[in-house]
């Protein structure tokens, strides 16, 4: 038996308990669908890029499964983000306020619309933003100009709230609304993480002006790389679609385009691989649930250690399950880490502040305590929905 | 028989005579090799996404088949661009000079890092950029400060010169070489629509600095979406290959970015298919070369109009082949478009020259006589490989 404080040897053994013995990933894909046939099919029909049935029918399927009134295909999480800012009306010189407990990809977006990301603190249950300090934060950095939030030691107007739901549990949306509506601020939804998870019955990524999914390898659903902008708005959507695909006006033959554009569309032969994978998702989130059921089991007999669960109110997809180790034995995360790592076992801490790293050092920042102990507590552990 | 000068006519005529009744694709790609084996194995292994090994291979394929030192697979040709320029040191108010006949990513790419492009004129043989024109044009608008040139009317530095290989035609690179070392300008090549393009006997892309490749669905080849970055210097495609993955320092656990990058890297689904592909394109390039040979002699009695042929000194991919109308003609494209269009018989004019688009209607920009001239004239007629 191991003495109860050896959590390295503790972790070791319940994830070896559900997993099975290493090497076991962090999280993988499973392809045991139409994946084979709609990728062939692509082939066979030379329609392989731009042009092609999968695009319109992944768009269907998702607006479908989501619940949003449209759903436009991208070629990645990042490059959703950076669309939805855009449609959300960030431009340079503005801040965003996002969370200093994310992927790094939300800050870079918001830099690629020439703003500043403007770091605020996570709530302990949710993982995600704290809609009470959020407004305590406000009240105390900003001001009313004009109808434009602005913030007060830097000038620059404050344009938009950018919650993400973290590793899949849905964030406290009622209370980021009402703060955004009582500040006038447009909200986005980073829903990288949460396809399949519900606040209040409702589907994440669609409580806002526009929200975003990923489908890198790595997420629930993957169409190698990919992902998705959601919106309710028909002239947003008409928008994304319009700005994702070189702004360019539709003819038969001319080259018009109106505007900056991007070249942000998802290949139809990645679209046909997210058709089969999404076909799939119900069974994989039973699955995720059930693994957390697993762990939930495997941990119980160590009061040092608790698993992340959805936030009361909300259907989580359990895309990322995690374990949080309590206070008194915080400092044995590496140990965790280099244990579960060197057992086969992949685990990894959740992502460093972005506060910390190089090129947001100068960024604005709201107290930041509770992010800073998730980020000295939390460990990803295996959460692939072929482990149960 | 039609009457000599019943232009649209003698164009379909001589369109069927190749092709065949319509409907007949502008271009189209061909999977008659390895894909589906590529493909398949993706699958098998569950590496789809941003691990996997024929992303590796790819790059490995694309450096032995162009004979550059380095290449770097990213999302798509326009990402390749932008990477590329930020290499060259393209700094948020700068200029790049490139051509005004161009597909819009080539602007768009400058204006992603926060510069402008400043158009310059193209040289009828080749329908690339004229380095003639180009130093004169340099020596009236710039003038060099502390070792920078400077648009003397802007006051803003132009940093770079980015000629693009036009339908797969190479430039003259000997030329704008010595105009990019006479006035201080970093050297990029787009060679989006040039694999398979050799600038006596060298390939394009990998005369400058850098060089950038696409594999749209429109392409040569094609990995659904995708481009590569090409150099010959270890340092800069170490640093493509850091910022086109977010910038994430190597690490078996954390997250550490050093700077803002970007999520840029090709999908292993998208190189598999990239693989297949490249595997097929020596016999790709022989059938273009023979549809060529098949249009000129069908164009033959037609002396109002002329093929694009390859630059002296070069080995054209004949990526689009492309019909120029006399000047006496010239008016009649539009019904030549109409006519060819409406008989299934794909064809389009050349892109709109940038600096009539909205938004480059401020860039600056050098005479464009050529250019304007090509823009009335030139006619893309179907080439797809398999055409012959």
């Amino acid at each position: 038996m191991q003495t109860p404080h050896d959590i390295p040897a503790q972790v070791v053994q319940a994830l070896t308990q559900v997993c099975g013995a290493g090497p076991v990933a962090l999280h993988e894909p499973r392809f045991g669908g139409q994946e084979w046939t709609y990728l062939k099919d692509c082939l066979d029909s030379t329609f392989v890029s731009s042009v092609g049935a999968y695009v319109d029918r992944f768009e269907a399927d998702l607006a479908k499964f989501t619940g949003a009134k449209h759903a436009v295909a991208v070629v990645n999480g990042t490059a959703a983000l950076h669309v939805a800012l855009l449609l959300a009306g960030v431009v340079p010189g503005d801040e965003v306020l996002i969370p200093a407990l994310t992927f790094i990809a939300t800050a870079n977006a918001v830099r690629y619309c020439g703003a500043t990301p403007h770091f605020v603190d996570s709530n302990m249950e949710t993982l995600g933003l704290d809609p009470a300090a959020l407004r305590e934060w406000l009240k105390h950095c900003s001001e009313q100009r004009g109808g434009v939030c602005v913030n007060k030691q830097t000038g620059r107007p404050i344009r938009a709230l950018l919650p993400m739901h973290t590793l899949g549990h849905p964030c406290d949306l009622a209370g980021l609304l009402a703060v955004a509506g009582e500040f006038g601020l447009a909200l986005v939804e980073d829903a990288a993480e949460s396809l399949g998870s519900y606040y209040q019955g409702r589907h994440t990524g669609t409580s806002g002006l526009v929200g975003t999914l990923s489908f890198n390898g790595n997420k629930t659903i993957t169409t190698g790389g990919g992902g998705a902008i959601l919106t309710n708005d028909t002239a947003l959507a008409r928008r994304a679609k319009h700005v994702t695909t070189t702004a360019k006006r539709p003819h038969s033959w001319a080259f018009e385009h109106d505007e900056v554009g991007y070249n942000y569309r998802m290949p139809n032969i990645n679209a046909a691989l997210g058709c089969a994978q999404l076909e799939q998702l119900p069974g994989f989130l039973q699955s995720k649930r059930r693994l957390y059921a697993r762990y939930l089991a495997a941990f119980a007999a160590t009061p040092e250690i608790s698993l992340v669960a959805e936030p009361a109110g909300c259907e989580s997809n359990y895309w990322l399950q995690a374990i949080l180790l309590s206070e008194d034995v915080a400092g044995q995360r590496d140990e965790v880490l280099k244990a579960t790592n060197d057992a086969g076992l992949m685990t990894r801490p959740v992502w460093t502040l972005l506060h910390r790293l190089t090129p947001y050092l100068d960024a604005p920042r709201a107290p930041l305590p509770i992010a800073e102990s998730l980020e000295r507590r939390l460990i990803n552990i295996p959460s692939s929905a072929g482990l149960a």
